[in-house]
C-alpha cells in the first residue's frame, strides 16, 4: 500500500467503528461537513448534504440494535484528491446466532482530501444476494 | 455547470445509451478498460477488472429484455481528474403497459479523466423501495 492508501484506508475504517460503536461524534469526524456529500443507506433514497445525512445516522443510531462491523475484500482506488473504497459491509446482530449469517452489504464509498485529511463524501450501501455465485449471470 | 461537468454529464449519458441500446461497442467507449475497474449490478458482489465487467454487460445485452433508461435527480462533482455522478436509473421494459411503474436503481458512476477523455471506473447500482418517504427512518 501507498501511504494514500494506508491513510484512505484508516478513514474507512473510522467510518466502519463509527457504525459499530454508534458513535455520532466520531461519525461528524468522518464526513466532510457541506451540502455536496449524499449517502444510499440500503433500500433508500440518496439523502442530500450533510445535515440530512447526519440526521439519519442519528435516526439508526438511536433505533438500531447493536452490531458488530466488519468489511471485507476492500479496494482502494487514490487519484490525487479523490479515493474511493469498495467492499462488503458485514453487519451482525448482537445476540444473533454464531450459527446466523450476518447481513452483507455491497459498499461504495468516496473521499476527498482537504488540509492532508481525507473525509467521506459519499457513501452507497446496498443489500445483495449471497447465493450469487461466480457462474450466474447478473440482471441487470 | 461548468464544462468539467458538462464533459462528465456526457459520459455519464454515453453509460445509459449504450445500456439502453444494448451496444457492446458502445460500452467498451465508455469504460476505462484496466484491472482497477470495478462494478456492482442490483443484488450483486462486485465484479473486478475490465474483462469481468464487460462478460457481465455481454450476458445482460443478451439475456435481458428491451428497455428504455432514463436517469433522474443527477447530481454531479468533479474534483481534478476525478468525477462521481449519483442519480436514479429508470428502466422501462419493453412492451410494459403505460401504468407500470419503471424499476427504480440508485447509481453511483466514478469517472476518472486520461488524456482529456472522461472513462467510468466503477459503477454501483442497487434496488430502493419506491415507497419510501422523506420522514421514514432508514434501517442500515
Amino acid at each position: 500500500m501507498t501511504s494514500d492508501e494506508t491513510a484512505v484506508a484508516a478513514a474507512n475504517l473510522a467510518f466502519y467503528r463509527a457504525l459499530e460503536t454508534r458513535d455520532l461524534s466520531a461519525m461528524d469526524q468522518v464526513w466532510l461537513h457541506d451540502e455536496s456529500v449524499g449517502c444510499v443507506h440500503p433500500g433508500w433514497h440518496r439523502l442530500n448534504g450533510w445535515s440530512e445525512v447526519r440526521r439519519s445516522w442519528e435516526n439508526i443510531f438511536a433505533n438500531a440494535r447493536r452490531w458488530k462491523v466488519a468489511f471485507e475484500g476492500v479496494r482502494i482506488h487514490v487519484l490525487e484528491n479523490v479515493a474511493w473504497v469498495t467492499g462488503v459491509e458485514l453487519l451482525t446482530l448482537s445476540g444473533a446466532d454464531a450459527d446466523d449469517d450476518p447481513a452483507r452489504m455491497q459498499a461504495t464509498n468516496i473521499f476527498t482530501r482537504r488540509d492532508g485529511v481525507w473525509r467521506l463524501v459519499h457513501h452507497h450501501g446496498s443489500a445483495f444476494a449471497t447465493e450469487t455465485a461466480e457462474e450466474d449471470e447478473p440482471i441487470n
